[in-house]
């Protein structure tokens, strides 16, 4: 018996984790409705705005929802927000049974859903693959907990820990397979962040470029005194928003100048930027996640600051050497070893010829 | 029946390999003699000077070696060394039938004890599980071919590539695991090499510090102007043979000042150390094998000159970063993309919380 509600549990699971980089500021959800031992309704949620993963499957179910189980990823919502309260519909529709894999992870709302159905009578098991589930949406988790967008750094490297050569070649270090799989990556937040340095030297355009196409993520320019060219691929090609943002020194019709339908400047309160104001104003205008792509500068300001949740690292099977050649994270670095960084290697793979290491900020 | 013959070639590998760092210069092998489907005798090579992987199985076969059907990783040699040929042993002993995983690699006698064995009557079949039982000895196979060590390039450094702090802290970065591995591997090499600045700088032993022992491999300190302190560990512990590498501007009264029981000092001929020299220098000596542990400088010389074989790279779940910390590859780098080294990574594994990652240069 058991085996068959991991079975329905899975399949809600898998269905929500296809729905990758769709769904944001919203979490990704599925749900499946079993009555008599057959599936009588699936969904899962695609996008913010539209219906959500139990709406779905309780109209493909129709009649047969009544007193039918369910298995969801995620606490039935109990507030109005562009749709109205799931739990009600559950409750409506005469579910007898429901399976929640997890909690709202919004401490403020979490178990309101689950109170609402136990009241009405419904027969409410929670934790079903609750670690599966919790992983489906690391961004949406952490942000409905701190308020702040999950930030993933990322860095290609030669075994030797270097992002270029002497004279600051770096094309391509990686191979294909693992240029792709960054794409994929830009597409599952919903926004890239690059230094100045990174637009002068490179003019990338910053989009997520896969066989099926796919959203471009906003495009996040740190620029403390807007010395972005007039001419840079992000400012002009109107493929995605751009912001700038930059230090309070900048004067206005500067950015004036600039701003466009597409682009928009930014400008923080103090004169240099500090990577912690930058994230809480970025979630004021609903950023839940953000892919840093460096450079070296870029990515020590997040460092130092702690300020990221995952370092993803691709590491190419070459070896550039050099005293002088650059590493993936610059600044002034740290005098004694008990100052480092901790993190913890959750996966590694190979991909084409690299190896992708993710590792997450080790808590506490 | 292919089934049975791969299982008991599978067992003389399994033998063969636990013979790790006790056969130098010679290689590991392992044999077992079948006889109406029972194992009558199984042996392997255990230290140079000492019998052949044949010898020991035949000898635990005694009588029932006659008529019986011998599996052996290397194909047994057929010249007066140390000990008598093994090819006539077999031939002696009445082996009828002999499996043989691979040739000998040294292109000079390589095929000619499998010829002495078919000129004999014996069924002679090769090649079974041929890759497995070449990689038991990529040392041996190597100085074979080329008449040069084999050279094993080791770095340990953070996720970020930095082997120290800007203050040159380096204990520890990786954890006691990954540590316990380098001694692992300092045993298997006959030799460890490092740059005199380590010496200055940390003063280690360098010798192999494992539950069970494990014998010392011989210490070589590349040193251009014999600026060795007199009070280094490895000059005075008489713990393992110590070779200074130094250049032709030496003195000679300062090379006797330091010479002792188990210390000598090799001049080169060039003012600089030229590691082609070196590794040719070495392999005179019988050295067929060498662990280099750095730093930076000193792997930078071997990969400039691509004399390496092996590169294994311990990665720590931590961030050091900082522009001016050390990486494990220093020297001048190179200036386009199309210079780096190409590797081949062969394997990756979790080591404690470390990553390990072995590549090979890649031929060609």
């Amino acid at each position: 018996m058991m085996e068959q509600e991991v079975r329905y549990m899975k399949l809600a699971i898998d269905m929500a984790k296809q729905m990758v980089g769709q769904t944001s500021p919203n979490p990704k959800v599925g749900a499946v409705v079993v009555r008599d031992g057959e599936i009588v309704g699936i969904g899962a949620h695609m996008k913010a705005g539209e219906d959500h993963a139990e709406v779905h499957a309780l109209n493909m179910a129709g009649d047969k929802a009544n007193g039918a189980t369910m298995f969801v990823t995620l606490e039935p919502c109990s507030h109005f927000g562009k749709t109205p309260p799931c739990a009600n519909l559950v409750i409506d529709r005469g579910i007898s049974r429901i399976y929640v894999a997890t909690l709202d992870p919004n401490p403020v709302v979490a178990g309101r859903g689950v109170e609402r159905l136990k009241q009405a009578g419904i027969d409410v098991h929670i934790g079903l693959l609750e670690e599966e589930a919790t992983e489906l949406n690391p961004f949406f988790n952490h942000f409905m907990k701190t308020s702040l967008p999950y930030v993933t750094l990322k860095a290609a490297s030669s075994l030797d820990g270097k992002t270029a050569t002497t004279t600051g070649e770096s094309k391509w270090i990686t191979g294909e397979e693992a240029r792709r799989d960054v794409h994929h990556s830009r597409q599952e937040h919903d926004a890239i962040l690059v230094g100045v340095q990174t637009i002068i030297e490179d003019d990338p355009q910053l989009t997520t470029r896969l066989p099926f196409g796919g959203k471009n993520p906003t495009r996040i320019i740190l620029d403390t005194h807007l010395r972005i060219p007039r001419s840079a691929k992000v400012l002009n090609d109107r493929e995605a928003q751009t912001l700038i943002i930059t230090g309070s020194q900048v004067a206005m019709d500067q950015i004036e100048e600039i701003q466009s339908e597409y682009v928009q400047v930014i400008k923080l309160e103090a004169e240099s930027i500090q990577i912690r104001s930058l994230l809480e104003r970025m979630a004021t205008i609903g950023i839940t996640s953000i892919y840093v792509e460096g450079g070296a500068t870029v990515h020590a300001s997040f460092v130092k600051e702690r300020c990221f949740q995952q370092l993803i690292t691709y590491l190419a099977p070459k070896i550039i050497g050099g005293f002088t050649s650059p590493s993936i994270i610059g600044g002034a670095g740290i005098k004694y070893m008990d100052e480092a960084v901790d993190l913890q290697t959750i996966s590694f793979e190979q991909i084409g010829d690299d190896l992708k290491i993710v590792s997450v900020l080790k808590e506490g």
